[in-house]
């Protein structure tokens, strides 16, 4: 029993959604909860209706298409992402991974496939945290990761809630959180990274996400005239944090591949071309699939930056403001991916998420898994993300392959 | 024949004159041409006038307060800097000098000591440069460094021009530019180092001022995410720009002690903690007495980051904002203050000046020297700045003998 999936269905689907909230530069700007991700949520569930689907929209806006299967008391088989984006992001992210569960139904309806449980199609609301400094809304209140109530108060920069937000586009729905349970769930999206492209491969199953550990780091010297301070007598926070970021840089590589350590933003004070900076405040962003390999690795960053502000006569404190623990797919879900490549002859590898997703949220309640499909150049979150239709196609097609092994 | 200054009155009319504009933290907000320095120059001409000088205010606004000698024909030997000051800046940069230069005048007249030239005092218009975007307004145009018509059309933030400013505080004055010429001027000073407080001593004879040259240097890679690039796939412009930096200070201290370089303003773009930055923007101030060595610094500099960014898969490009030659002060007038000091058997050494002062400008014109004085912990352009009243006693001492060497 088997479907195929409809390379230019899909692709069609993909451009006819972009053109919503489409940017000069090619790419798309649909934030959660505005006029423009009503329209995209309005197209899919359209298209959901016309498959024959089912939609229920839940309490903090979620998306359920369900397409009956012969049980109807069996937990569905799930997959979904999210139709928001970044302020400038491009088609593919989140969007793939809703228009390839919509393939995924319109195909079994073309093969005249019956299933023992429900295809459910999810889209989640606000995975990006673009609009209310919080990502995966949606799938974090499903998954009981993040309160309802909570939730709904969290305000943009104009002062507009979630809830406000979600009663002004009609998508306050009335379905019961955390409802449907799934037998399964699984997430096809882009990998937002070099690899797979840069392996020559069109398939990755994705074990699990990365733990991350966020810290806002400090360092305190004393300001000086840039003219009448000799360097000796210095307290420059400014060449301490160039050390402390090459360290930093250089630790990461003794990790390798799968650590990556950021430092994204910094913050010089006084911040004027003559005057030695007193004061610098830069964030570190650090990443591992290991749980106890990240614990070791932000022992040394504190270690490393402690001793180099010592020897350079500074001061350091990390404040930690991420502490995300790493995710792992259940392996039954991982193996369908593999399992699914395998009979089609993709060639694919196991990789890890450097990126949040929603499957990440779902992990904690359902069996969950990714497939990863490549990006061009790697760029996303960017208006010229870039995607192949045939490696697309390729994704659904794994992506209706597990989800038929699930649901039978 | 000599006179002696009086350390109490010196240091009782410089705490009056910190009245006006003192912040609640013991420093001074008297920026130029407002009503604080209408205030402060008001009470330099009423002190001055009471000491029995002749007041002359010229077109810029420089007040030239004259004792006269016994040949009017004599060009006059004069001395000043400036009493208007940074926005939280202290009691002692500028308003020291013409303290000094007030005392000279009280000290001879206490001696009853009639001088062969006459003695000028100035105070030279906007040093700070903290209100129009130019600093050293007074004495620029006087030595012809900088256009009247083009300075007094500068603009403050609020598009108040030099020539609206001045009016309205009634120092747009009569007198011609560029007169009188000076047989020598001598400005003393507050280091605004820590350098003679280090090395014990009183009064630094300062040799000249060292060259600037100020870069600003943009850097850039490519844009990525946090969590997905791979660090040995990264072009990431801000561990370039901390690789340069820390290899920008390693190339001062070689060309030490005399050399500075200085990152002070750096611009991380997007500056976001969860992106790999593909661009940022810093600025190199490189400071040295000597034009030579100032010459092969810039071209270590570009070398040093050309490789580094080379090395790392980024581009580097230089953009020159400053350039200005080292000064050196007249032999005749360092002498002098050398002299004053072996007289006194006063401990000095030779110094260099880290900034630039209304003494930089007149060297062009005139012979021209400076004495310094050391400030508390070597701090300034800052309300806690501090000074002893012995030091600036002796200081003012010095001062007087060496201009008494000139008047005759």
């Amino acid at each position: 029993m088997t479907a195929d999936v409809n390379k230019d269905r899909l692709w069609n689907s993909l451009m006819t959604l972009a053109e919503i909230g489409a940017t000069p530069r090619g790419g798309v700007r649909r934030i959660a909860l505005t006029d423009e991700d009503k329209r995209a949520r309005d197209l899919f569930c359209d298209w959901a209706r016309d498959a024959g689907c089912d939609i229920r929209v839940d309490t903090i806006g979620n998306i359920f298409a369900r397409r009956p299967g012969r049980n109807p008391d069996a937990l569905p088989v799930a997959t979904g992402s999210h139709i928001d984006s970044q302020p400038l992001g491009g088609k593919f992210d989140g969007a793939f991974g809703v228009m390839a569960g919509l393939e995924v139904i319109r195909a079994l309806n073309d093969a005249g496939i019956e299933t023992e449980a429900p295809i459910e199609v999810v889209d989640w609301t606000d995975e990006e945290g673009a609009r209310f400094a919080a990502g995966c809304i949606g799938s974090g209140v499903y998954s009981g990761h993040r309160d309802l109530a909570a939730a709904l108060v969290l305000e943009d920069a104009e002062g507009v809630t979630v809830g406000a937000a979600l009663e002004r586009i009609g998508y306050a729905g009335p379905a019961p959180l955390g409802e449907p349970g799934f037998g399964a769930y699984f997430e096809a999206h882009i990998e937002q990274g070099p690899i797979l492209e840069a392996e020559g491969l069109t398939v990755g199953a994705v074990l699990g996400a990365q733990g991350q550990r966020c810290f806002v780091v400090t360092v305190e010297g004393v300001d000086g005239h840039a003219g009448t301070l000799p360097m000796a007598k210095r307290q420059d926070s400014f060449v301490g944090t160039a050390k402390m970021t090459v360290a930093l840089t250089e630790l990461a590589e003794t990790y390798n591949p799968a650590a990556v350590i950021t430092i994204g933003h910094v913050r010089v004070v006084p911040n004027s071309r003559n005057t030695v900076p007193g004061k610098t405040v830069f964030t570190i962003d650090s990443r591992h699939p290991d749980s106890e390999t990240l614990e070791r690795m932000e022992a040394d960053m504190i270690r490393i930056c402690g001793e180099i502000a010592k020897s350079s006569g500074l001061s350091v404190a990390f404040e930690t403001v991420t502490r995300a623990e790493p995710i792992v797919f259940n392996t039954g879900c991982v193996d369908a991916v593999r399992e699914a490549c395998r009979q089609r002859q993709i060639r694919f590898m196991d990789i890890h998420s450097g990126a949040g997703h929603d499957a990440c949220k779902i992990a904690a309640v359902s069996p969950a898994g990714m497939i990863f499909v490549p990006c061009i150049d790697g760029i996303s979150h960017n208006e010229l993300e870039d995607a192949r239709a045939e490696d697309l196609a390729v994704g659904t097609q794994v992506l209706l392959d597990s989800m038929l092994a699930y649901a039978k």
